[in-house]
């Protein structure tokens, strides 16, 4: 059986051997796990949205020292000092950019005339037209069943994969439910051009979640994480403490003011990166109950990619 | 390109030529609907739910003139009534039953006693388990994204198939997000050895659904459903006005006592069988947005199978 490397329309756009991306994840992908996928020969991203500019440009170099394959950042459009942050993924010559939480068109070409690829994460087919329309390199379609952030419209994977390849033009990478090579595999089937893969990669050993955050991961059965915060921004997480209080405010009718004191700030922080279990935000897919170990960001990628092959290779006996 | 008939544990198990099975649906799944998918090599399946203990003999006595070919039905373990239909379905040597709704302990045995094979619908692995444990024969593992009735963990079939597969020894039938060819191929890489279709057969020409509900799902784009009704049973349906009232009445925390007011009676039957599509409820799947024709269920299987089959015998190209 063959295990070869790949070409697609993804892996051509970004350099890389296998069409896997690991998600840039606030408080959890920081150089290390980047460096460490895009090593394996998948790409790795940073995600921004949680560092202040200094603490980029710090990870931007370390990145650039600890690889010399490509690597990306996930630069949410609402972030506050966005031209900073801008300023110094161009400084760096990053040659993807990957954009959330925002309108594309803002900033796309700007990116595109330093030679940055963009790829705009949506959650659905309108979402994607949109960004196409606003000239990015790429889509990711993340699916309801994704961690952290998530679209109103509660578009699983299934529904959604096959949606957005048939209303956009531009290459599409699938978000939400993968962990395994056979989930790889699915999306693919599905329209996908390549996977983006969070959950899988905070319980990687590079990974910045704390120790607890990835423990709680392994721990975790179907149905222990929901998407909440709907009247706010919907988010998926953990069912921990803090998630009870802000759901039985929404069952009982809160106000988004209500629901905006109970949350408070640096929540996210508190739980991923310093490891409060009861009164952090702990944001994870649906897929952390398939999650069992703790493994270097390669294993996870060699793995991943085996099994695609494996059973992409045997699918006859279907 | 061989376009076979295909034989797995679920062919055996059924005596049917190809893994596809019709979902048992209220008023849309009559012996029209069942004996056409039946006759097609597919397993049709009668939804008695919504039928009077009379009404199920006639849809068994009318659809065992209509097709020489296995069928079976849905028999949800709440129904009032159960007792009559079980005595139905044993009278008519119905050769399957699909139960959902109730505990499959009680049941599955006295109908395995009468040489009928029992399948039970879960949402979760944890409920797979005890139905593999009440000695059912299979599980239909039912993801987030399907029409109708749905459990509260909310996992997506992207997750729940590859979780239900590793829980049990039985044969799985993936349900939820799958109208394609494609999207069936998906299902199985996951794990599943067949799939239940229920939203693209409700636009099959022989569905007693009512033409305006038809239309109504060919009209439905991405977003136009959502699993509402969360304090009492969750069930996914239509955005209509009916759905509105409910929904909002949620958002401002109505009680359980509140909401069973505002549902009333018989909405099921006045949407989807008579065509109110203001005042009626609209059960169906989020892949109604890929749904744009109807045609005859014969139709329907063939493309999906063919679809499958092509995909399937090209897949080393991705």
């Amino acid at each position: 059986m063959e295990i070869s490397n790949h070409q697609n329309s993804i892996t051509q756009l970004f350099n890389i051997q296998k069409p896997i991306i690991q998600a840039g994840m606030i408080w959890v992908s920081g150089w290390r796990l980047a460096s460490a996928v895009s090593n394996a020969g998948a790409l790795g991203i940073i995600g921004a949205g949680s560092m202040y500019p200094d603490v980029l440009k710090l990870h931007l170099q370390r990145c650039k020292a600890a690889t010399q394959k490509p690597f990306a950042v996930n630069l949410p459009l609402l972030y506050p000092s966005i031209h900073e942050h801008i300023a110094s993924i161009i400084e760096a010559q990053v040659p993807i950019v990957f954009t959330s939480a925002g309108n594309p068109k803002t900033y796309t070409k700007i990116f595109q005339q330093a030679g940055i690829k963009v790829v705009h994460v949506v959650s659905s087919s309108t979402f994607a037209k949109k960004a196409e329309d606003a000239g990015c390199d790429a889509v990711v379609a993340e699916g309801f069943e994704a961690g952290g952030h998530n679209g109103r419209d509660e578009t699983t994977s299934m529904v959604l994969i096959p949606a957005v390849k048939a209303a956009v033009q531009i290459p599409v990478i699938a978000a939400g439910g993968i962990a395994t090579g056979k989930q790889m595999l699915a999306a693919m089937v599905l329209g996908a051009d390549a996977v983006q893969i969070g959950s899988r990669f905070v319980c990687a050993e590079e990974s910045s979640a704390h120790i607890r955050f990835k423990q709680a991961i392994i721990d975790a059965n179907e149905g222990d994480t929901l998407l909440s915060m709907k009247k706010t921004v919907p988010v998926r997480l953990l069912k921990n403490d803090f998630f009870k209080k802000i759901h039985e405010a929404e069952l009982a009718g809160a106000t988004v003011e209500e629901l905006q004191t109970i949350l408070g700030r640096g929540r996210a922080k508190q739980g991923m990166f310093e490891g409060d279990l009861e009164n952090g935000e702990l944001e994870i897919g649906q897929v952390s109950a398939m999650i069992n170990s703790i493994k270097p960001a390669a294993d996870i990628v060699s793995e991943i990619w085996d099994e695609f092959n494996v059973v992409k290779n045997n699918l006859h006996q279907l």
